[in-house]
């Protein structure tokens, strides 16, 4: 379709207008989003000097609108779903793209918990006095304009909204192509609720075309307007964004995560914590996707998690010890080791001990989260500490890496880089810092 | 001169030889870069996982290693000096080029001090318990691998080496051309010191190539196998860096740092500030560019802090009301706003007020340092909270913007962006972190 004549009379267009945007067209996506880069950063400025009060005042009244909006941002969904029902898609597909009173009511709710969070701005991250009398202070400090490229779920609109704003930034949005109308109407309640609170509506701001020229201009930075993208979609889309981006990127490609039963691991708890890290959700990048087994304890371990894993309908794909436990086990070849299967499918692998744990995760990982189930305390230490990702867990499932069980109240992604951000990214990540240096005449020898 | 000839046989060729690289040609400089940063990598993983012991044994005997082997590093800066004479070269330039005994020894020194740190790897950040029991800790890692990119002086490769060396990090060091021989000779101690505490020789390499591919390849990332650049140099060098870097870049491109003497400034404080700020050195980062003088107090602040300025040798370019106060002030033009001197130049305005300073230090700014001179507690909070600067002073001289004056030790530079590093760049910055959670079986809901 023609998005330039479907968003021509659209309210979102009118915001642009009444920001003195008339003469961009969306033909013209470059100086379309060259614009919004521009705002953005304006609106950044404003919000990063906003008090707590007036960020959690728009965020409150963020969902207010939304509430009030209901009936249009329900008849925008309906247009997309109508859309999406003329095409090919999946039933979870339709599912995830589907809005209805109570959905609407969770993501009010959504944006209502993060007014509630502590605000992540102006918190004294270090304080030491020098020998000269000089104080300095860390103080955080948002990070800028952050850009967000999503798939068509509406909610994510607004909770990656609110959490860049409760950080004192600017939030650039880009949905999915088939949600483009649902989020749009929320982005404009979302706008609503930041003019109520004396705040620039320009803080919040869903990419108004589904030209996919849109992203490209987002991945080169917007004219040094963009200061970080993060990603939120399948592998394809963060592969895209990780290659292709100019600016730095808060995301995870993958989560390969490992479970290891060391020797020493107490059976029955493996038992629970790999069937949780595996079958919980299979969908989550949280989820272990191997099951590495310590050769020293395979003889009383590994019979018991295969088929307890066998029997709670998950496939097995193992080596040759693996295979011998039970009929029902593949064979895993070399790719299986290297495979997300974010499935009802594990595969397995007996180990000669820590060491060849620690380097088939290196090998074969994707630094996102991996578990050593052990009794060994000094053998957790070791796993902990050689594992090189995000997060790692001794005698606890992998399905912890989240946000909300980490106690960020939220987040928006998970990286797995190194850079600023690693692990689940709450709101406390979409901030930078400062030196604030106290005085009293001191100057420098 | 052919740098594949001349480098065909000394002591790194010899060292890449024993790594197993003997296919690499130099003449096959992207060949060389991917090995460089492949075996860097290697380098890295079994530097992180070193104990503060063995990094500081590293560290001591890359000091004992430049020592003993002074003779061939100053005949390797003979060499480069013999060539630098032969072009036209600055006395500063050659100046920073010179080694001698003194010298050396006081970057072996450096190096030692720098052994004396504490470790900033294995530091817990954070530690919180989840109402589950689950222990969470955020626990300082390396970052990886980083590559530096500096000017032709000598002694930035034994810094950045031991400050990269310290924080667990691999570094891949990129010499300017003129001080090539001096760079390697040095390098070559410190991959002695390494191999001798029992760490690879690569985890601090020099780019054996003066090639100029070479810094192209680093700014790709090598292969995913670079994690971020520090350029430590010129204006050029800087924003190229910035402009064409893949991976993240810790920088400032200039520091146009401002002193703005409020109102209710103390004259004889703001004297002392302004003259230390501009001229203790004219040419580092963090001296002072543009001076603004509140219109309140210019009746009896601006003709003496001009006047002290015009007598010190600085030659003051000013608004018209500097103009005003002595014929030595030649007009300041709209590019003077925007211009770092790093020379005994200062521009001057008078501005109305605070708002009004803060909207000039955020429109011609470079983010970098500034300070405010003023006996007001509360007008200072509001310049320091508004001036998005890495480093906001008050009462106290821009030239305190350095890592050692922070306490930090030793810095590798000073970031003007926002993400990751922000401010003087030492140890501590050079980490990145990871989750360690400690359950008893925990499993989710």
């Amino acid at each position: 379709m023609d998005d330039t004549r479907a968003l021509s009379d659209n309210s979102y267009a009118g915001h642009l207008n009444a920001s003195g945007a008339t003469s961009v067209g969306y033909s013209d996506v470059p100086a379309l989003m060259t614009g919004l880069g521009r705002r953005a950063r304006q609106a950044a400025r404003r919000m990063a000097l906003a008090s707590s009060e007036q960020k959690n005042a728009a965020l409150r009244a963020m969902a207010a609108s939304i509430r009030t909006r209901a009936a249009s941002i329900l008849a925008a969904n309906a247009e997309d779903l109508a859309e999406a029902a003329a095409t090919s898609r999946t039933p979870a597909f339709i599912d995830r793209l589907t809005l209805n009173p109570e959905r609407l009511e969770a993501i009010a709710e959504a944006v209502e918990s993060v007014a509630a969070l502590p605000d992540p701005v102006g918190r004294v991250l270090a304080r030491f006095e020098r020998p000269n009398g000089l104080r300095i202070e860390r103080i955080a400090t948002p990070l800028g304009v952050i850009g967000v490229i999503f798939e068509s779920r509406p909610n994510v609109t607004a909770d990656a909204g609110a959490l860049c704003l409760k950080a004192g930034n600017a939030a650039i949005l880009r949905t999915g192509s088939e949600s483009f109308r649902s989020a749009l109407a929320i982005a404009d309640a979302m706008g609503e609720g930041l003019e109520r609170a004396g705040l620039p509506a320009d803080a919040v701001r869903l990419v108004p075309t589904r030209d996919r020229a849109a992203v490209g201009a987002m991945l080169t930075g917007l004219d040094g307007n963009l200061d970080v993208i993060v990603p939120r979609g399948g592998r394809s889309l963060v592969a895209r964004v990780q290659e292709e981006a100019r600016v730095p990127v808060f995301a995870h490609l993958e989560g390969l995560n490992h479970v290891f039963v060391h020797e020493r691991a107490d059976l029955e708890m493996a038992k629970a914590i790999v069937l949780n890290a595996k079958m919980r959700r299979t969908g989550v990048c949280g989820s272990a996707e191997t099951l590495l087994v310590d050769g020293a304890c395979a003889a009383t371990h590994l019979k018991p998690l295969v088929l307890m894993l066998l029997d709670a309908g998950c496939a097995v794909r193992g080596d040759a010890a693996t295979q011998a436990v039970d009929p029902r086990v593949t064979p895993a070849t070399e790719e299986d080791w290297r495979t997300e299967y974010l499935d009802a499918i594990i595969s397995v692998r007996v180990v000669g001990g820590l060491d060849e744990a620690v380097a088939h995760i290196e090998t074969y990982g994707s630094h996102h989260t991996d578990s050593i189930v052990t009794d060994d305390a000094a053998v957790a230490e070791h796993f902990l500490r050689q594992v090189d990702s995000a997060i790692v867990l001794h005698n606890a499932s992998t399905q912890f890496a989240d946000g909300g069980e980490f106690g960020f109240g939220a987040e928006i992604g998970i990286a797995t880089g190194r850079m600023h951000a690693r692990g689940p990214v709450g709101v406390e990540q979409l901030t930078s810092f400062k030196y604030h240096i106290h005085g009293s005449g001191q100057t420098r020898p």
